[in-house]
């Protein structure tokens, strides 16, 4: 029994520092540097390459390193693979702070007094309030309803969307299909939050971006892959969307040829609304290591057919 | 008995409609057009020129058209003339809701992205936390205390500065000379909130700036006249001072010679973060005017030995 990182960027070895503090003595090794892929059962992944868990012959646990497992190719997995999520409390608080910073930046002009500065303009304008900003929120997942529900203790008027109907103090709920064009309209900000599978892919198209404004400011923290990005730019141009904040992209880093980069009133940050904190964390992965050698159910685990 | 409005800017007829709404019949005039000045017992006044109430011989009241008075000239009214300031929920309200929109954009390090999206950068950073974050508020008046009780809602640890002592729930008070440089060490944010003074002009000087930081975040919502602007510059040269977001600056609109334009994670804002709110304030400036006709105390008396 050992357990595999299959993590692309910088953060295997500070995983693998945090999982041995737990679990002293267990094999934990980093792909592609493993002795005996038979050996391995449990794999920790973020962003893997297509394909990865073929070279894992025993493989009975996927935990993804973050919130989302559309980068782990779910459809592609063996039945018997156990596939779990990281429900982080840190995560859903750097989220709710990301989206308020977003949301306060463009109620108060900041992004035209930093250009206002550059060219000594000196130019004030009127301000949004809180109490008068209505807000949707789409998704109402664990991070989604903590986002809502922040925002509401902090004084804004909040919908929220979800596709099966969800219950939540302070807010209108809307749920299907059917009501997504509803709860968007005349809202001043748009966040979306929602998991990326096959029924969300694209969501935020002309038709959606058609529903919404004008002057609406959209927010994008769920995955590049729900947004057309040409339709957005579209929107932007005939005003129903004027502004959009964008965390996340189809492909990262940005190419350095995406439109995005010269759209004007479109603002960008490099994925980083919230990371997974690895030391709040490990304690659900190592649990899950656990409970997997135990026969016991797991935590979070995720839903092959909803897609999270 | 009449009112005359001596504004400066572009506000006088709103206010002017405003009143009359609530005080049909009442002589309302905008200085200098002034059929008699003999006639004049009450002046709602913001910014006004030097010497202004010499040419109002019978003059009773003047009412502030905001929370300061630093710009009323006090020391050369005549004793019999009583002041007075607005205090306006909506002043406070706004104050913190620029105040957290300055914090979290540093804390989030927007301006970092605003800038590399024109460089088309794409350089993820580390970000703070609110729960992480020390704000120390300079000024517990109305409106710095709302402020600061306020952040405390948020999450962040607050500790709160003001010259008399303070007892505020959730926040860490200091007052008095002495430990004003106590109250801010290794604060990651300081705000000044301050009235404006003898005692408080320049407050913000090179000594203060010694006792901070490195890598203090320096708010100024207060006066411009609370900075010393030359050793605020050194301060971020040397790093005591890691950025500063000014709203108020000694000469507005601040000269286009300023160093401040092209100062290093300066941020600059038009003097924006609160503005009085006609129709939310106009009720106490008639309340005034019916208490100075019926000789009974006024709201919001200004006590000319204070300076607020």
């Amino acid at each position: 029994m050992s357990i595999a990182l299959v993590i692309s960027g910088i953060r295997s070895n500070d995983w693998k520092t945090e999982i041995l503090n737990l679990l002293p003595g267990t094999k934990v090794e980093i792909y592609p540097h493993i002795e005996d892929f038979k050996t391995v059962d449990f794999i920790l992944a973020w962003k893997p390459d297509q394909g990865y868990h073929n070279q894992f012959p025993n493989l009975k646990v996927i935990q993804s390193a973050g919130a989302g497992v559309d980068h782990l190719y779910l459809d592609l997995l063996p039945e018997q693979v156990t596939i779990c999520k990281i429900v982080d409390p840190m995560l859903q608080k750097d989220m709710l702070e990301h989206v308020l910073t977003c949301i306060l930046s463009s109620m108060k002009n900041f992004p035209d007094y930093f250009s206002d500065k550059c060219l000594k303009r000196w130019r004030p304008q009127e301000y949004q309030t809180i109490e008068d900003v209505t807000v949707t929120v789409l998704g109402l997942g664990k991070i989604g309803s903590y986002v809502a529900t922040g925002l509401v203790r902090f004084g804004f008027n909040v919908r929220g969307w979800s596709s099966s109907p969800k219950d939540l103090e302070g807010i209108a709920c809307f749920s299907g299909q059917g009501s997504l064009y509803e709860s968007v309209r005349d809202a001043d900000f748009i966040i979306n939050i929602l998991p990326l599978t096959a029924d969300t892919s694209g969501i935020l198209n002309g038709y959606f971006f058609q529903a919404c404004g004008p002057g609406t400011v959209l927010l994008n923290v769920g995955r590049g892959g729900h947004v057309v990005d040409r339709d957005l730019l579209e929107a932007m141009d005939s005003g129903n969307i004027k502004a959009a904040y964008l965390d996340v992209f189809q492909h990262e880093p940005l190419p350095e040829e995406h439109p995005f980069w010269q759209a004007k009133n479109l603002f960008l940050t490099p994925h980083v609304a919230s990371r997974t904190n690895i030391k709040s964390s490990v304690g659900q992965v190592v649990e899950n290591y656990k409970r997997m050698m135990h026969n016991q159910p797991l935590l979070n685990e995720v839903s092959r057919k909803k897609g999270y």
